[in-house]
């Protein structure tokens, strides 16, 4: 076994242990969020984490009703010239909480006393140290270069925080997600075995909208942190405008398409991707879906659409597995990949 | 001739149409973005005007130190959940003006009484109908089905607008560009043939950050939707947080690195890079980093970092245009690919 498999099955402990830990600490945050001043919610983050914060852009947007946005670290480290920050809460996630671009986003917030949170795995951390609430990941140690665990407790805390702000229905929905991610490995270990027809491939483009747009990049981040292949993310909507034109004759397609609003917009690419001659994976829990793929990854059923990104990663994290295995490489430690990397 | 290539060298001329017709404009929304009660800039848009935003984020950040950020249109079209527009002004770029998508945030930004401002080729748009400025792009008709003179003016109207906040010195440096886009065009017709050694290749990743971060995601679209070519962008940053793991030797690697204060981030992956083996193309006005690179794409020298994405755009474009001639493609009509998009 490898450090990622453990970590990678790991995964419904590690989020049962934040769901026990954090619900307090989710509470804070959710008021904190909620206050009269809040205008709108800035995210810094970089690599799997920006896939956490795509997920909080859209459950956050939802819960508090204010634009949730990224912030342009540059503007604060390359060219000095934060913004002002009048009306923000600012959220930085990062697992190491160490580079030196996410912490200096919170730290100029600090500055101008605008509320700050860190979701973070490492509470000692610059970041955490930088933050009036920490959200603590929960995570156990995390020894592969490439995130699983520490990935799904960070899109875990965005549901933490989006259950306390919701009310009771979605707290119990989110504490039975644990055990329903059990079922979706033993699900996903099932049909990774299909993905060694794709061990032709160089590359990939990953589809999803909504909640799942994050998804769609980390299961886009995932496969080249492993296999070093070529693979991209698109909402369908920007696949349309134009970046469509490069999918080749059997260049594969994975749709991210659980049941729910965004699914019907995720389909709208399925005939022109036809069209092109693309190979069409399909993760989903909708049989008609799942029907008009070549290959089917399914997900456990009857997930509320706005916890179905816990789900959704888990095939694409066995497939990038899957096909790592496939060219022979380190599953650990790929080539020129470190764990925590500092970047101004 | 194709359209495209009459398009591109028209780039010249229909910026400084822009500038000479629509100054006023341009200061009435430098004015109303300087409002006591805009808190922060939202932007919607796809495709190349997407590309355009990016360049948005980082220079109206900077005129008005206010964050400048991206809408999330599927919050109101398919969740039907828009947020609380409070302290938002809100620009909507598309040069058709008829994305329902981009139109649908305008308009609820307009139900909150909020500022809306359209950047758009067509004043009789839905989008144009919907705002209370248009800073309309003067850039004539465009045949060719991937946008040039429209995004060099979309690029010019946010420049416009920097230039009515931050004064006349900044006019007056706008002002001389159309006549160094001549210049540009010029020099980077004579290093084209430059890229026909790249005719094995079948993708390619182009790297900005700061103000051509936007530049970086447009000479890859261009690219995409001219020759079918796997091509994407990332910040140096990002690039370093895992996407590094997929550049196999050989696999071009563009670096978009003006004189300015981000060419030293931009740097950073060169020995990175170099340990994979890609091969290495510089757009850059700065001879050191040049010489660093396989493949040499100069820049007309001495324009100021602000307005440096109006030229190093122009090699990416020619990049386009060779590759696709190498191919043998149709220039004005990528297969699949249609002017105006409607997504929802």
């Amino acid at each position: 076994m490898s450090w990622l498999e453990d970590e990678l099955t790991e995964q419904p402990h590690a989020l049962a242990r934040l769901i026990e830990r954090q619900q307090g600490t989710a509470r804070r945050v959710a008021e904190l969020l909620a206050r009269d001043d809040v205008k709108y919610v800035l995210i810094a983050s970089r690599g799997s984490s920006s896939n956490a914060a795509r997920y909080a852009q859209y459950l956050l947007g939802r819960a508090h009703r204010v634009p949730v946005m990224f912030a342009t670290p540059s503007l604060y480290t390359i060219y000095e010239q934060p913004p002002r920050l009048d009306g923000a809460a600012v959220i930085g996630i990062s697992q190491s909480g160490a580079s030196p671009d996410v912490a200096s986003v919170l730290a100029e917030a600090r500055r101008q006393k605008r509320p700050t949170i860190a979701i973070t795995n490492n509470i000692l951390s610059p970041l955490a140290r930088t933050a009036d609430e920490v959200l603590v990941l929960e995570a156990g140690d995390e020894k592969a270069v490439a995130a699983t665990k520490t990935y799904m407790n960070s899109i875990g805390a965005v549901a933490l925080v989006f259950a306390a702000a919701d009310g009771p229905v979605a707290e119990s929905e989110l504490a039975q997600m644990p055990e329903i991610l059990e079922r979706q490995i033993a699900l996903s270990r099932e049909s990774a075995p299909l993905l060694d027809e794709y061990s032709d491939a160089i590359g990939a483009t990953i589809v999803g909208r909504g909640v799942n747009y994050g998804t769609a990049f980390e299961v886009a981040l995932k496969i080249r942190e492993l296999s070093g292949l070529v693979v991209e993310a698109y909402s369908p909507a920007d696949l349309m405008h134009g970046p469509i034109a490069a999918i080749q004759p059997r260049w594969p397609v994975v749709l991210v398409a659980p049941s729910g609003p965004a699914r019907p917009s995720v389909e709208d690419v399925v005939l022109p991707l036809r069209e092109r001659g693309a190979r069409l994976l399909a993760v989903s829990d909708v049989g008609a879906v799942l029907r008009r793929a070549q290959t089917r990854l399914p997900l456990v059923p009857h997930v509320p659409e706005w916890l179905s990104p816990l789900t959704a990663v888990i095939p694409g994290q066995l497939t990038a597995l899957r096909l790592a295995r496939l060219r022979g490489l380190d599953i650990d430690a790929p080539v020129g990949l470190r764990k925590v990397t500092l970047t101004r």
